[in-house]
């Protein structure tokens, strides 16, 4: 099509409220449009890259024996009372009666509805396994959206759901699917995402991963070890501590600290390492506001949501109340007052000489040794693990914590819905079982501003050539010349014959204004037609990225623009996995 | 793929709740899935008719120079309060309230996120005309929502939003899109569906037309002319009356009619004409209650729709309180209480005899003149025509009523959305204007139903083959023997790698429980691996609709298959108009 029909505005000016590269660029590219909070319109180029991401993950999904639905968009509350969310899913579900005062729900995920729509077709062992998946609209009510289509309310998803009779046939396909995600991720030019183990959160069941775009401006902190495989969020990753080069035992005494109130403030007062220093971070049980005292190493944070799988039930901020008995600022393990839930994180493990709030204002103990001074002392692990931190896996200082997106997730579910929405099968045997579930999610929306943030410049996105809006971006320099012009219109059209998907710039506009609108369209081959190389009947070429700068001969433009594309096409298989065959073969 | 991996289940009861065929069809076939009133899944089948369907639309829609876009499901309330809708809309808008208290609705239709998306793009003339579309879930939160997916709550539509500098340039789009849609009809296998003229109801504009498909099934009322092209729905069609032929001028009387409470009772009692007695209909206002008497022929309807838009208000019907002075079952013209709205329809004009009620119990009058007895008489159209009726356009009583579904609709807009959303341009002179505005909508799910209602019998839906799930059903008849294992599985794998789309059913059972299967399906070409025909290396092909029954070389049954293919696509493509170009060749 031609620059100047595209519905869109282009602009130069950064805007102000974009906190990452790539929010900014699809607002000044003509990408996407805010609505509301979380909420964005796609323009037309930006429809087309989503277009062509759906039909990616589409293909791989087919190609291991996804099964293509549609689930509704508003779902009857009753479905999520069967499984039980309907009460323990936050504010993040959007409930609303509908024109009868029936209570609806706004599908933010799928297990319920998937469960619902199989649960007669999958009554017998011999319809198993089978996986379905759908693309379409979601609504997560977040509490803070951010960063354009990074974090939004509405978005596009697709969603899958694998059902099995056995553990190890699901775990099969797990793989298949694990496989496959990294394809659809290659395929769509970012080969550098990982697979990281991850908390499987609300969505139940034991095993998940989650595919991350390592990048600053990603809001999730990525556990990974530079010397061996392990990868995890930080939700799920293990802290361990060496505590074997701590101070020696000494005996128990009570200190004046005045004005101490942080750990760090104590620990400088008394000239002590923080690492032998025992801080209290309060929380309060969201069910009964019951008071949750977790004690753990000065220079280590708590892991919320190790701490929220370990209680079982959701936790708040406390507020602390003079009835409570809670000194704050100097809350200690010893002479600690009764009747409040205390876990001691593992980072305290093995120290003999802490420094602890005394339950005193203004006084702190030095030389406490849990073991000794403490009875009920259990260590469970609640805190995050830091950069230089000891490997879980391979037991070397070597673990790095860095920033990352979410692109996708896989999720081994067990038979958590099933087994709640009383969807059986009768197996080979007679016997009455549930059903065994994975689930797999990618956003797609995300996933284009995902590979827009890993792959641009200061000028524009620079899309790889698989998801890019146009193949071509045919620029006349001089459509004032009428040489310029036929020669220009007539590639257009030769372009559009030979079913090349071009977008023409045919604008009487400054070449300075051309390239910059070309830059934020990020269209992989560029093709400048203009008098100076027209007099020697030859087009300049050159792709976004800048490897490929060349003159083409006007004659066979065609042929030559083709063979770069095709070469850009065949870089980016290089970077793609084999395809993996599904499970049964017999498919 | 093979039919025994398919999710679905399909049986041979009809369920006792479906009240049209194809609802029956795709709920036995394992097409849809009922989630909750008006919502449905769509099972696999139904999704690559849906896909099929969408991608048609999706080219004509491209072929007119559409640029597909996609906006949110849920929007901001403040969009809707911008254009007025928010108010005037009634419950099938559905409002609710999200996390932050803020008001948001579900999008039923986009002519406000249109606006708010072209808003600052269409600024200056030289940026139109153009076209924006999507394919995107809908939600209108019907009172009554049935026939399957013919009704429904939710449903995916392609809704499209074209913007004009000038009445004359929306009419030719308009006409361009007009043909277009008859080409997705005819593209989809239904070529029979007419354009009718109609109300436009809560869209606003003037000009708009309905696509429908006549049907007994249907629930809209489409008036046709048998001796002119006139179409119109019932709510647009003209009523005219001839009353020519009505009794002579008598003396107004009163008589004493009792225990005649309805106009067939009195003309009964008195031995008249039903075409010369004089009815009333009561209605109040919806704003405030106010009443609102329609006198019309005995034998003629109200067309509220027609009231309505005289009113510019809505109503419902009436109840009568004692205070207001009316006298239900014998309302007249004359001597008729003050203070209410009275309104006389067409249907009376010219009447110089007629009986009506006089306002007083048990009696009525004969021999009334509305010119005569009765001042300040002016006849408008609000009524029903009928059957028999005259045609407004060629004046011949050739009126048709029959019923039918719509597939479609189109409106010319003018600038009631951009005049209210303050959406302007700077036109060549410098002149600040509102755009005006078109808007086009198809439902894909209704549109395959509506399909499937056209198209089936009484053992299954008829696929045309340009829509249908899989080109080819291939059916091994006896699976444990291994000549016809081998043969099928050889077909199936021979079939895969030439590209065509087919459903190998290979599963150990009987032939009638395969075959009705295969009707469920509806697949257009079948073909029969059997013993008996395999002996002479044949297989049997069959079309859908028996119109094609043949034996096939078994050594060339690609080929044959293929041909037959094609045969039906080329069926289907005569019966396809040619395409038109769009506006603007330079596109």
């Amino acid at each position: 099509m031609k620059l100047k029909n595209l519905v869109g505005e282009r602009f130069k000016e950064r805007p102000a409220d974009c906190v990452i590269d790539s929010h900014a660029l699809m607002i000044r590219g003509g990408y996407i449009k805010y609505v509301a909070n979380g909420i964005y319109s796609l323009y037309p180029v930006m429809k087309r890259i989503t277009r062509k991401i759906e039909n990616i993950i589409r293909e791989e999904m087919d190609a291991i024996d996804g099964q293509e639905v549609l689930f509704p968009v508003a779902l009857p509350g009753s479905l999520w009372e069967e499984s039980g969310r309907f009460e323990s899913v936050g504010d993040e579900l959007l409930r609303f009666k509908d024109r009868n005062d029936s209570q609806m729900v706004l599908g933010m995920t799928h297990e319920e509805a998937s469960v619902h729509l199989v649960r007669e077709y999958g009554q017998t062992y011999t319809k198993y396994p089978f996986m379905i998946y759908q693309i379409q609209t979601k609504f997560r009510d977040e509490a803070r959206p951010r960063a354009g289509l990074i974090r939004v309310r509405e978005f596009t998803m697709k969603d899958a759901y694998s059902f099995h009779t056995s553990q190890e046939n699901l775990e099969k396909y797990y793989d298949l699917c694990y496989h496959s995600y990294h394809r659809i991720f290659q395929r769509c030019g970012i080969p550098e995402v990982i697979a990281v183990s991850s908390d499987s959160g609300m969505m139940g069941g034991s095993t998940s991963h989650e595919y991350m775009l390592l990048t600053d401006a990603g809001e999730d902190s990525i556990v990974i070890c530079e010397a061996c495989d392990y990868r995890a969020n930080m939700e799920a990753a293990a802290n361990v501590v060496d505590n074997s080069m701590s101070l020696a035992e000494a005996d128990l005494e009570k200190v004046y600290t005045p004005h101490c109130k942080t750990i760090e403030d104590v620990v400088n007062y008394l000239d002590g390492p923080l690492e032998c220093s025992c801080k209290a971070v309060v929380y309060q049980k969201n069910s009964n506001d019951d008071y949750v005292i977790v004690f753990l190493r000065g220079d280590y944070e708590v892991n919320e949501t190790k701490l929220t799988n370990y209680l079982g039930e959701n936790i708040h901020p406390a507020e602390i109340t003079e009835e409570s008995g809670i000194v704050p600022g100097f809350i200690g393990p010893h002479n600690l007052c009764n009747g409040h839930t205390v876990l001691y994180d593992i980072s305290l493990k093995g120290i003999e000489n802490l420094v602890c709030g005394a339950n005193e204002e203004d006084y702190h103990y030095k030389g406490l040794n849990l073991s000794r001074d403490c009875s009920d002392v259990k260590f469970v692990d609640i805190s995050k693990i830091k950069t230089g931190g000891i490997c879980p896996c391979c037991g070397k200082k070597t673990i790095q914590v860095k920033r990352g997106i979410e692109v996708g997730n896989i999720f081994q579910l067990g038979t958590k819905y099933t087994k709640a929405m009383n969807m059986t099968y009768t197996d080979a045997d007679g016997s009455v079982k549930n059903p065994i579930m994975g689930c797999y999610g990618i956003g797609v929306g995300r996933l284009a501003a995902s590979v827009c943030e890993a792959k641009h410049d200061i000028n524009g996105p620079v899309w790889p050539v698989s998801i890019a809006p146009w193949q071509v971006h045919l620029c006349c320099m001089r459509i004032d010349q009428e040489p310029c012009k036929t020669a220009a219109d007539s590639l257009y059209h030769q372009l559009l014959s030979a079913g090349v998907e071009v977008i023409y710039d045919d604008r009487d506009v400054r070449a300075g204004a051309m390239f910059a609108d070309a830059d934020l369209l990020g269209v992989p081959v560029r093709v400048i037609i203009g008098p100076k190389n027209l007099k020697n009947n030859q087009a300049e070429l050159v792709t976004r990225d800048k490897t490929i700068t060349k003159l083409i001969g006007i004659d066979h433009a065609v042929d030559e623009i083709q063979s770069v594309i095709n070469e850009l096409f065949a870089e980016l298989s290089r970077q793609v996995s084999p395809q993996v065959h599904p499970l049964d073969e017999e498919n």
